[in-house]
């Protein structure tokens, strides 16, 4: 089944060719993509396409200079957006109510189903995907770049074009570490060793540990990848979004 | 190609048949569903499975009494979950510093695209799906009722089985209405009549209009869908829930 199997061959594209990407695809990737279930058919969401090769050496820096930004030819940037139907019901004399934190979420929830399906549909043709976890850490900066009004928060984004090399699958965790039926059954010690044995032992494990001299795999991510210290702060840069955006007012 | 054809025929099923579905089958669906993206290769999310009858009923009272969660015969709830992979740095004698806001939310992302990989696996076999946006108003029974640790909170939930009927598709905005170009381009009066005008003049609208007696379809959502009072209050539940499961630490 082309589907399943479209899914299942996932892999992260990090090199891409310079090819355009034509026209009639992009427009019917996106059209799969706007066919997510949406809350309450509200579609509160918007994309924003960036071709222009200026723009995506200026969006590279933002996004911590990952090359595949200047490289790919077509960046998408998916947005919880409450300000065209908040700006539909003040024109039709409604008032409305969407200046919450529920409502952020909710716009969330809604723009990143149209990602994954725009990213599924893109895989389909052949196309490759890279997703920018640096788009909420610099949430403000790509508010200010693409001029985004209130009721819109950039939440997701991804490079699309042709690979120009075929990676390995990345791994993954075995089922039985993510799956629970009926109740949450939480993890005893042997349960995490066992779980995270395969990833630990991978060779690519092996020598991430040789060049930082770390002593586990868990040490790269709490020293290396994703400190407390950048959460932190990015999680006041984002907190600090949502409240410029209009998403916090809670009472 | 399938893939797309899938993608582009998504309806929303509320009625089921009762028959059961194969675990191959499941098990298939949430292996697609693992392949998706997701950050750093953490796989911060779990996925709840409830085939359980008495489960199920007791769930759907909690979803609003939404019968689809008693009819159909599986229901999924994904949630963004840093409790393994806290369990798995603290075992290791690494310090995690994943309980801030960020941490949140890089996790619901992760949990998002899974459940949106899921959902368009099971419709390539014939499946239905609905999602339930109740699962975050209700996010602290949930959290009650599945037992989930400091860490969890579910962000998503749909029920699968095979549909009992064949509805329209759902109709959506014209892709104008949703797609920019290099920048945010906003709304001005006149796109948003353009924009909104087909889905205004939709005999379903005009049947609802009817019914509740009110002026236009924004009222609808403003005065009987998704009032300010109830997001206020769902507003307040989750972040509460975001407190209580160890998420709010940002300084």
């Amino acid at each position: 089944m082309q589907t399943i199997e479209t899914l299942l061959n996932h892999k992260t594209i990090r090199n891409y060719k310079s090819d355009p990407i034509d026209d009639k695809i992009l427009n019917t990737i996106l059209e799969a993509g706007f066919r997510a279930s949406t809350t309450g058919n509200m579609q509160v969401y918007s994309v924003i396409v960036t071709k222009d090769e200026q723009n995506r050496k200026e969006l590279c820096k933002f996004h911590f200079g990952q090359k595949m930004v200047e490289q790919a030819p077509v960046l998408l940037t998916f947005c919880a957006d409450f300000n065209r139907f908040n700006k539909w019901c003040e024109q039709r004399g409604a008032k409305p109510g969407y200046d919450n934190f529920l409502s952020f979420f909710t716009a969330s929830i809604d723009a990143l189903l149209v990602a994954q399906n725009v990213g599924v549909a893109a895989e389909a043709y052949g196309l490759g995907i890279c997703y920018l976890g640096t788009i909420t850490y610099m949430a403000d900066k790509f508010i200010e770049f693409f001029e985004m009004p209130k009721g819109v928060v950039p939440v997701a984004s991804f490079v699309i074009g042709y690979p120009a090399d075929d990676p390995e699958r990345a791994d993954r965790l075995p089922a039985e570490g993510v799956v629970h039926y009926e109740k949450y059954k939480d993890y005893s010690p042997g349960d995490i060793d066992r779980i995270y044995e395969e990833k630990e032992n991978l060779p690519l494990t092996q020598k991430l540990l040789e060049e930082n001299q770390l002593p586990s795999l868990a040490h790269i991510f709490t020293e290396k990848r994703y400190t407390q210290k950048d959460n932190v702060h990015f999680s006041n840069v984002f907190l600090k979004v949502l409240k410029d955006q209009g998403f916090m007012n809670n009472d």
